[in-house]
């Protein structure tokens, strides 16, 4: 998507170990103009769909995955991360190990949320190795939840984590993918 | 608020020690309609003030924060919550008890995002004895950011936290205000 790999180039900044940062416009601060149209094109990918649901996992996915309900007019499920080992019987729950910071967590959604009537998107800003994406899809495949799309805004197709997911059979939707970044700042986008 | 204090009649759910469960439409679950409404009734209330910033804390305030950032179409900037010593000089930082669970954390957010010409208002979904808003508040003042109000879903008003904050000069604009719960489900709102 043209705007966004746009707004990558101008805001985003590479560090050293493949790290970008897009703090100035969806993870720490947040265009909400740009955010409305990035939700706008996810729904435009799956209204066809009869979507019930739009799941996501706190924190920088609630954003997004709010913009992409309002054109749907569904509810959103955010998972809520947890260290807790007692989370009792009514939660579906999914151990997630997480790259990024290198813990493990335990990704939480009720059971009075989700269930086998359900068709759903999932909504995240970034996949890297995809982790916390498969962890959301078992939480749906715990549920009986059709998964009808995952929508992304930023993939680092370097990481596979998004090849890895379409190849189980999703259908995953990008807006920006990152096949290669350089120490110089260069960023190389998937055609 | 009308609207929402017969959303939390409906489907809050309350259980010994105080404690409101609003997790079908507000912090785990999100009715996005609802969300655009107290977003658009906390933009009413500072229209005329000239905004800059929307800032809230991670997760659960995220929502509302895009919501009302986007009447204003001013960016979203959410604290983030860190157990890390080590920041480095580029952050605003302040120390944060949480009442909830025990632990204490620090709300961060980069100096890039947060100045002295800024003019801000804080949001969140609940306030109780509102030690993180009192967080963020500490933050705008080490930014140099002009605070113009303060606006909240639900304030726990038996737990003082929004009192404290108001006696402090600020103004508080909180949707529904609980005064009192009961264990039989009751629940008592300002006037």
């Amino acid at each position: 998507m043209k705007i966004l790999e746009e707004k990558i180039l101008e805001e985003g900044r590479v560090y050293p170990g493949n790290i970008l940062k897009v703090d100035s416009f969806l993870n720490h601060q947040i265009d909400v103009g740009l955010l409305d149209v990035l939700g706008e094109a996810i729904y435009e990918k799956y209204k066809d769909k009869k979507i019930t649901k739009i799941l996501t996992i706190e924190a920088s996915g609630i954003a997004v995955a709010c913009s992409v309900a309002k054109h749907f007019n569904v509810p959103v499920i955010f998972a809520k991360k947890s260290k807790s080992l007692n989370l009792g019987d009514d939660v579906y729950v999914s151990r997630i190990s997480s790259y990024t910071y290198g813990k493990e967590y335990d990704a939480v959604v009720s059971r009075d949320f989700l269930g086998n009537d359900d068709k759903v998107i999932i909504v995240d800003d970034f996949i890297a190795i995809g982790n916390a994406m498969k962890g959301l899809i078992e939480i749906c495949v715990q549920a009986g939840a059709k998964i009808e799309g995952i929508g992304i805004c930023i993939e680092k197709g370097y990481q596979h984590g998004g090849d890895d997911v379409r190849q189980m059979g999703y259908d995953v939707t990008s807006l920006a993918i990152i096949d290669d970044m350089k120490e110089d700042g260069t960023i190389i986008f998937r055609e």
